[in-house]
């Protein structure tokens, strides 16, 4: 594990023992127990790129110079403030799409002693970001920045949930609703604000930065956030399992996914008439006709296109931007992403 | 309708408005509606009193002086973010609790098109009230406060619904784990905090008061709240249907009323045994035998004994409150409680 990874952690044991001692509720044994492995069970267990992307841009913007312990331990509050929403996120979105698994392990709400309790938990961990930025963002100059901050991404998220969950309503399965820019509303909010916007933002506040000078900083990380879902969508149906390490279901799953939305561009009417019969059907020979017809469509090759189109423009975006260590935070965001496998 | 209640509700027009228009969020006109119609069915439909008491109390903090049309908007707005944190509650709640009906039409998740999409619209309800803040109290010296206030109001009603959930969990009815702390426990974070507290600290907010300086306002709505929720446990069991608007099923529930705490506190041996057999059973042979015990027990004197104390014990507290008008406040909240009868 990488010093910075280990660090990282560290604080997450820090922030959590912080709020199961929390003086605004009078915890008992029981309540505190509870609420430490719902913590455990949730929050730390993903791949934590977007909690460390805090860490590692907020060292890019001070050009490398090595971060005081105290730089360290806010930068990675900060990026734990991300990790929790996402977790909030996650727990909710599960009960929502009544899933199974999650990171490998049963959904949290499918636990015997949990059920809808699950929905308060989701509570109790957007809670959780409030109190931490209190307890250690009151009384820096941003603090109400901050607030501000992960209050409109939370806000602009759950849009975004509200258009996906409204146009995959059960019973209402109607591909004429999906087109590349309902798909762009649907990731742009949903995920690339509190993915990719996010934990730039962050850093860029804790440096002293004004938001507000930075509009195009907030363009060029919602431009890779689409990047980034258009890719995810590809590699659903066409990565390697292996690699990806799940099985992709958008197909079954009547996702408005990028593939399907680029085919109804493409096809003629009788490749429509395929995509109208087989999109959204559990049916193995559904699934297999709709990627035949993917490839007829040639669908990989308009995805490597998109991709490369996709790289030169936010390329140029981060070359016009005035600031070199912002031009650095966002080099390496995209750098992470171009190309990948999984 | 009073002049009061008319204009609070125009206020709610203005800011379902803005909400709708908001550009944080690009809507479309189905998602616009979809919002409108979530929020006219579970914001305004209730008796409002949370909302309007934070004008009335701001009134009387200014000791009964005409207020501004701005300051009436201020604190109407304030009023609605009550109402709103409510809402949010009550549709995430009824999911918890698979409820059925709610101001006497059906849940929201139980209508045809919603179901658990009611979870996002609960948290859309939570990031409404976070952008009315910010929309018209940004800029205002108490902007931090507010937010750090409505954060902090909400974490406790949170865990005051995480205590309720465990100590009810199906399947783990077990009445040795009530006793009258636990009540005053649940009573005071999920419910006493953001009915009784918080509409007055947001009046006391607005008139420019520091929150630090009134904890002893803030111990005496609690105990108000928690007087409040005594009457209602009262009532559920031995106040007329007719009149409270509902049939009472705390003994069925199982839940752990002040009525169920007293009686075991009170019961000797074959009265606990009584007890443990009977209560949380839908059969109406079990629901009468623990209402005859009540009677045995006379928990309709103890009631009365425990009304007349804590009406006693809140009056000195009002009383020992240095400044007039904030006695004005707290009086005129204990007036609207004592005795009542539904």
């Amino acid at each position: 594990m990488s010093d910075l990874k280990s660090k990282f952690l560290e604080v997450y044991s820090v922030l959590k023992s912080e709020l199961l001692n929390d003086p605004a509720f009078e915890f008992t044994d029981d309540s505190r127990q509870r609420v430490e492995r719902m913590l455990d069970y949730n929050v730390p267990g993903g791949k934590l790129n977007r909690g460390l992307s805090v860490v590692d841009s907020y060292k890019l913007l001070k050009q490398g110079k090595e971060l005081t312990a105290e730089e360290t331990f806010l930068a990675c509050s900060l990026g734990w403030c991300i990790e929790w929403l996402q977790a909030y996120f996650l727990v909710l979105d599960d009960i929502m799409d009544k899933s199974h698994t999650r990171r490998g392990q049963p959904c949290w709400f499918r636990l015997p002693k949990v059920g809808m309790i699950a929905v308060n938990d989701g509570i109790l961990l957007r809670n959780h970001i409030s109190r931490i930025l209190k307890n250690h963002f009151k009384g820096t100059p941003y603090y109400v920045d901050l607030v501000d901050l992960f209050n409109e991404v939370e806000f602009q998220t759950a849009h975004g949930q509200m258009i996906d969950l409204i146009t995959t309503l059960v019973g209402e399965k109607d591909l004429s609703k999906y087109s590349l820019s309902l798909h762009r509303r649907i990731v742009q909010y949903k995920t690339a604000y509190y993915s990719f916007y996010l934990p730039v933002a962050c850093a860029l506040l804790m440096s002293g930065e004004n938001l507000d000078n930075h509009v195009d900083v907030k363009n060029v990380l919602v431009e890779m956030g689409t990047y980034f879902q258009v890719q995810d969508d590809y590699l659903d149906c066409f990565g390697d399992p292996e690699v990806i390490g799940k099985i992709g279901t958008d197909i079954e799953d009547f996702k408005c996914s990028w593939l399907v939305v680029k085919a109804l561009e493409l096809c003629n009417e009788e490749q429509k008439k395929t995509l109208y019969e087989n999109y959204g059907k559990e049916d193995p020979a559904c699934v297999a006709k709709i990627k035949e017809l993917y490839n007829t469509l040639k669908l990989q090759d308009t995805y490597l296109e998109y991709e490369s189109k996709s790289y030169e423009k936010i390329t140029k975006s981060i070359e016009a931007q005035p600031s070199k260590e912002v031009q650095a935070v966002l080099k390496s965001f995209l750098a992470k992403i171009y190309k990948r496998q999984k």
